[in-house]
Order: structure tokens, then sequence, then C-alpha cells
């Protein structure tokens, strides 16, 4: 049954001390058998301008080329300003194309927003799922994962610092290999 | 009574044939009386990054200064698979910091949404609208503008060809006009 399947994730904060990084990170280390976690860096990739596509700027190629081997991809990303990142749009743009060529067609993913407030990334989330559906990534849709409060689940060493989050990812994390198994096209 | 107000003109797309900047264009050279337009270059902001706001990267510093010295702002946009694209996301997330030293706060706004197709970018338009929620910028309600089969209105020189469409926009250029002189906060 179970694949061994490549999984992106993709960190919506460049911030060092990020805590959606921490979060990625965390999940990263508690990654079920069937689920190699690669992070991918999209902080150095320049906002995607068609002019300069035709040759590929380098760092958009080495991303696709990255984002081509992968299986799917978990999107971890705090809310600015009710939306998503700046940093996040631009790699989902600059995957999306050449037309035609796009790196998340079909692609299974699943979305985790973490905010210190109450919201816990809402509306990032939501705009996130609005392009997914556009860019047809069969993306999970329960357990929502909407983290609250979350600067209060990490200790000094940016460690989960409590049992119940860490099974609450866990439950996240084997909903999300039984929807790459259902839904890869690698299966 | 017509202020004399200071708008800026942000533009979502860096192509140099882009659609939407010829649309910008369009739109200063017919500026009512009491609207003075700056385009205002945005493709030139590194991705926001808390870690290098203190002190602040000269580009977001320049750009803030900029922002704070005009009385409102014109969004014109294409729309980035179903939402905003990166570049003019970024613009925003870097005037909105540091916290309590956003640019937006209060500053009346409209946004003009262009597109190849028919939706007319409305995807991206109503993404930028949550924003401008949160960022409490007074945002020009009707008329909206959802502008599709864009390329047909502009002839080979970049200009519009038909007087249709420079009513339609000499329409909403008053509409703003008087938006901005109701809601602004250097009136």
């Amino acid at each position: 049954m179970s694949g061994n399947f490549k999984v992106a994730v993709l960190v919506g904060s460049l911030r060092k001390d990020s805590v959606n990084r921490k979060l990625a990170l965390a999940m990263t280390e508690m990654a079920p058998p069937g689920l190699r976690f690669q992070l991918v860096d999209i902080g150095q990739l320049p906002f995607y301008n068609e002019d300069n596509d035709d040759p590929a700027l380098s760092e958009w190629q080495d991303f696709r080329d990255t984002m081509k081997k992968v299986d799917a991809v978990l999107f971890v990303t705090p809310e600015y300003n009710r939306s998503v990142p700046a940093v996040l749009k631009n790699a989902l743009d600059v995957g999306s194309r050449p037309m035609g060529e796009s790196v998340w067609d079909g692609k299974p993913g699943a979305v985790v927003t973490a905010s210190p407030g109450g919201i816990g990334g809402f509306g990032a989330n939501h705009h996130l799922r609005q392009s997914l559906v556009f860019l047809n990534v069969p993306t999970l849709q329960q357990p929502e994962m909407y983290i609250g409060n979350a600067y209060s689940l990490f200790d000094e060493q940016g460690k989960l610092n409590n049992d119940g989050t860490r099974q609450y990812l866990k439950g996240f994390l084997a909903k999300f290999t039984d929807w790459i198994e259902a839904n890869s096209q690698a299966a």
C-alpha cells in the first residue's frame, strides 16, 4: 500500500525565526513512513515577468526542475494582510509558467496556516486555495489547519512544547498521506 | 471645490508590453483636473522579510516615503492564477510595515483589473479588496472595473482604439475623484 512519496514543503515566510518554518520543521521530523519531506527555498525567485521567461531565468528553471520531481506539495504559511505572502504567491506564479508546463497540475497538496493571533491565517489559507483550484492541485479538504496562537506552541529551541499539538499534526499527516495515495499521479 | 490630489498608480505587471500598464497610462493621460497621477515602480522591492526591516532596506524606505506623500492610490492589475500578482502583494506588505506605520491607513483607493479573457481579473480584484479592508483603504465600490478582452482595446501604439472605452474610463475617474474628495485625510 504505502508509497514512498516525495513532498515539497513551501514556507511562506522568510524570517529566520518564523513560527511557520518551525511548524514545517516539526512536521518534517514527524513525517510518516510513506512521505519524504523536502523544504524547497522560494525566497531567491525573482518576481514573475513573462519578458524574462524565454529563456527562463535560472532561478525559475531550478525551482521548476525541483518541483517537477516531487509527488506532492505542502504549503505552510503565515497570513500577510489577510492574504498570501508575496514570496509564496510568486512561487505559485513561477511554477505555473510557461503556459502548459505548470509544475502544479494534478499534484496533490495541503495547506497549513499559522499565526500569532486567533484567526490562524484563515484569510491566507483560502486565498491560497482559490489559486490551487485554478492550478488543479487536488487539495486536502479536512482536516483544515488554522493554527492560532502559534507562538505559544514552541519552546525556546523552536521545538513543539506539547503533546496535544504533536498528536494533532500527526493526525493531519496521516490524512495527507491517504490523500496523496488516492490522488497521486505517481501511484 | 475640487482639490488637487496626488494619486499613486501601482501596476501589478512588470511586462514591458503589459496591457495593464497601457491602461494605467491611458487613465493617466485623461486625468481629471483635480487629480495628479504618478506611476510608482514596485518591481524593485525585495520580498518583505521582517528580519531586514530594522533598519529598513533602502528600497522599502524609498517606497514608503513616496507613498506617504500621496493622497490616494489607484491599483491597476492583471490576475495571476485567480489572485493578485506577487509583485503587487509585496508592495502592499512592504507598505504596511513596520506595525503602526502603514502607508495605506485611511488613504482612499480604487481597483481596476484587466485581462485578455472574459472574467476581467475578478479573482485578483476581490483578493486585493480583502487586503484593502484590513489595510483600512477606503475603496471605491462602484463602478466596479473588470476589464475583459483587454488586448482588443488598444492599437499597435498602445493607445486606446475606441471612444466607448475612453468614456467608460472617464466616468470611472470622475467617480474616483468624488470618492477621494469625500474620503481624503488631506481634504
